[in-house]
């Protein structure tokens, strides 16, 4: 590791990690907790149909684990019907095992305990977008990513106060072998931000590896009883699940730590060009993943998890912000809540290939319908471009400033005596302006959600500061970020042994690109 | 008049008229009917708090009708209480003035009926943005506006599918007379369209002008029982209306055409920085102007407008796309329903300078709650750059795909048996892909929403395609469209009837630009 950070004073042992996860570090906004009931796209009728479509799915055709003997084993015993790796669940089997035992919501604590989210109930949480090969900035163009992008997107996201986790796979650091990059993408997040984070799910190994890495961060009796990791299951779909994605969810759920059971669909493609099939596929699929994870260790926290888009039916390319997988989405958050998980889905998705009109229009088209569906974990708020090829670094500036914006909105309306403002309206009287006013003074820093990217000067103005566009402004702000940028405060002997870990980890097998 | 249209042929009479009016020129695409129930911020007892906030401003501050005698009179005998030009409501009488009278929906003719439009219920019409100085496009940059980009404006939205009324001034043409460019204005509105479209409100006697105007298009008995002509009466926020607005108001509503009364808001200059205190002082100056116009003319059509933007509280510019005017939509809109007329607001607004990403943000986040809110008449939902003061040919064609997007998205979720796809799932089976089954097939047409505007190809392919950002991509398409323009149909009597007229009214006073 070449980017060493400046390392916290030491304490050592358990108290000197409480101690350290007090201190503060960057300025932080609450994740958002909604105050407005989620719009509905469907009555209860409707909702009752896609959750009956989703057990004739897995009653007639049933979910295929593949390579996964144990699962077959766990969800035979369960009452489900086995034949070869195809899993056939009884109506309504599924959902009453979920219901048995995942937890309704929970905690995920962050290193820093004023960090740490609630995942589940009226709480959304926003983390920044994941997995993509491919990094791009004004300056250098698209180029793959390496680990000091990586390391740049956790920066990033710590510094950003309405981004309120740190995510998984900021950037694939394809400069490391892939047999080992997860040593030092889940120390980055551990080292260089104090949110919570992802686990690797590449492997069942580097999933256990991460938890190990975890005990020693948190200290190995705390993961017991606290949740610490959030990691991305994703199906194989259409309805299959496989060993890899599978062993990886064992580790984790084993361990009592949290995983998102997510169908990743392209509609048309995955499952049928429509919303009301793709939405039933994918609750039968989540519901399998988590049922299983319920067997695995019953009452370890799941999330059901959507990524639903659209796609070009000329082209056969992914299309995002478009109306369709909104009204996915929309439905599945409410058959989430139905179901009694926490749900996640949506962020900033879009598909174009630069932060341009184009990215914002469905960026923003899929972030409403995630914070007014309620979604619960939110990944890919901030970033993502290309359809997830490439994490932009001026995307993620604006996408952090549209994740602040929601939160304004979804405090709703103040209906306070100051909110409502009667009385300086009946001392203003007609036609006298309000911006001298008592009212407007007292409510000069807070009345409205401050943008850090938007110019809304004079035209005049703008020409004179060079005509810039959104993604030159954010790329001034992105820079300054990093340049600013402190390490939160660690252990030095936690810091020391998760290093020294690592180390002995890494030369005791060789590299490898699989 | 430079720029003449080609003539439909003459026919000549109201047989003549009836005839063209039938003639198929441009795809069309239903104005939005909302299947969906509209998103709501506040709950019963809290739209009952702005109802009563509103009821306070009217009953103990009052509104000022200035330089109008008539109006003084008006509702002095309806029950107010007028002192000087103070104009005080007793509580509820407002309300009651408009519900004994004002339609609760409304057909705007066109003058093809088949480009008529329902304002009101469940309904939402979409029309270009208003108002702007300036145009803008790629090639020319930043200039005037003049009456060759005012005909070209009304030619694209004629040619929109999805743009469902031709507007009112879709730019100012600075290149004529102030005193006379409504002539040309909606001339090239009934000529170059044949959309429904909006009157001239600058003066009394222009407003009278196009009443004229519609009266020789329409048939001079026509107008009695048809609405054609549907206007823009602003406010002098706070709490004036003044008698130009009012004047123009009359002029309508003694021709029973339909005027919308909005408060034009800058939050926090021309109402308190709260979003309550807004909503309710809205509510109370559009519910003023509503009554004053069912005292004109009991029952003539009035909308109830809201145009409320947030500001920078550091340098006092209009901010757009934000939270809080998204909140007053939301709110106003609630009570619009519940005072039982249609409502206007929202569109396409933002701040930017550029068709760039904080354009297309803002004006996501302003389209979204427009939408979702069930605004049934949007002025603004496409063009709209700079706050209003520049029409941008590229923002238009790509507010005109986002419209587009809303049409898909109002539709809500198809659970027809092909929309549920449940036997396409059966057949298909785990770990095979949809892309060539029968279902698919069959949807492949109409399964999603095709943008115009968007590039959904590789990141390879759209480089080697000159590697264009939306806004290039957008140049392209309103010049295709303004070269393959063809003008619809027009009985030459008419036209020839319009024309003289207007060259009459011209040659009788001098020019002016006040």
């Amino acid at each position: 590791m070449t980017d060493e950070p400046a390392r916290g004073k030491r304490t050592g042992g358990r108290a000197g990690r409480q101690a350290v996860r007090q201190a503060h570090a960057t300025p932080r906004v609450p994740y958002i907790t909604r105050t407005l009931e989620p719009f509905e796209v469907l009555d209860e009728e409707g909702l009752e149909l896609i959750e009956s479509n989703a057990d004739t799915i897995l009653e007639r055709v049933g979910i295929e684990f593949r390579d996964a003997p144990d699962a077959l084993k766990l969800l035979e015993s369960a009452g489900c019907k086995v034949q070869d790796q195809r899993v056939r669940f009884p109506r309504g089997l599924a959902r009453s095992l979920i219901r048995a035992s995942a937890p309704k919501a929970f905690t995920q604590h962050a290193r820093n305990p004023e960090n740490s989210v609630e995942i589940g109930d009226a709480h959304t949480v926003f983390a920044p977008a994941y997995g993509s090969p491919f990094v791009l900035d004004l300056d250098q163009g698209r180029r793959y990513g390496t680990i000091e992008d990586f390391r740049n997107f956790v920066k990033l996201a710590y510094m950003s106060p309405y981004l309120h986790h740190s995510g998984g796979t900021v950037c694939e650091p394809v400069d490391l072998p892939v047999n080992k990059r997860h040593y030092d993408m889940v120390y980055a997040h551990m080292r260089y931000s104090d949110k919570p984070f992802m686990g690797s799910v590449t492997h069942p190994q580097r999933a256990q590896d991460t938890v190990d890495m975890a005990r020693i961060l948190f200290g190995a009796d705390h993961l017991e009883d606290h949740v610490v990791l959030l990691s991305l299951i994703n199906a194989n779909s259409p309805l299959v699940w496989d060993s890899t994605m599978l062993g990886a969810a064992r580790a984790y759920a084993e361990a009592n730590q949290a995983v998102i059971m997510t169908p990743f669909i392209l509609a048309g493609a995955m499952s049928p060009a429509t919303v009301a099939g793709t939405a039933a596929q994918t609750l039968a699929e989540s519901m399998a993943g988590m049922a299983y994870v319920q067997l695995v260790r019953p009452g370890a926290p799941v999330v059901f998890g959507s990524f639903a888009s659209s796609m070009s039916m000329q082209s056969g390319a992914p299309t995002f912000g478009t109306p369709e997988p909104a009204l996915v989405l929309y439905t599945l958050a409410a058959c989430a809540r139905r179901l009694g998980v926490p749900f996640r889905s949506g962020g900033s998705l879009c598909a174009s290939k630069v932060p341009d009109a184009q990215a914002a229009y469905e960026s923003a088209n899929t972030l409403q319908p995630t914070v007014l569906g309620g979604v619960n974990f939110v990944l890919h708020a901030a970033g993502w471009l290309e359809g997830g090829l490439a994490m932009g670094y001026e995307k993620f500036i604006m996408d952090a400033d549209q994740c602040g914006m929601m939160h304004a909105f979804a405090r709703g309306v103040d209906l306070s005596p100051n909110g409502q403002a009667i009385e300086a309206i009946i001392e203003n009287g007609p036609g006298q302006h309000f911006l001298g006013t008592a009212h407007t003074l007292a409510n000069f820093e807070t009345a409205f959600y401050r943008s850090n990217v938007a110019d809304n000067n004079s035209f005049e103005q703008w020409e004179l500061e060079g005509s810039k566009d959104t993604a030159e402004r954010a790329n001034a702000i992105w820079k300054r970020m990093l340049a600013e940028y402190e390490p939160p405060p660690i252990d030095e002997a936690v810091d020391e042994e998760l290093r020294e870990w690592i180390e002995r980890k890494k030369a005791s097998f060789p590299d490898s690109n699989v």
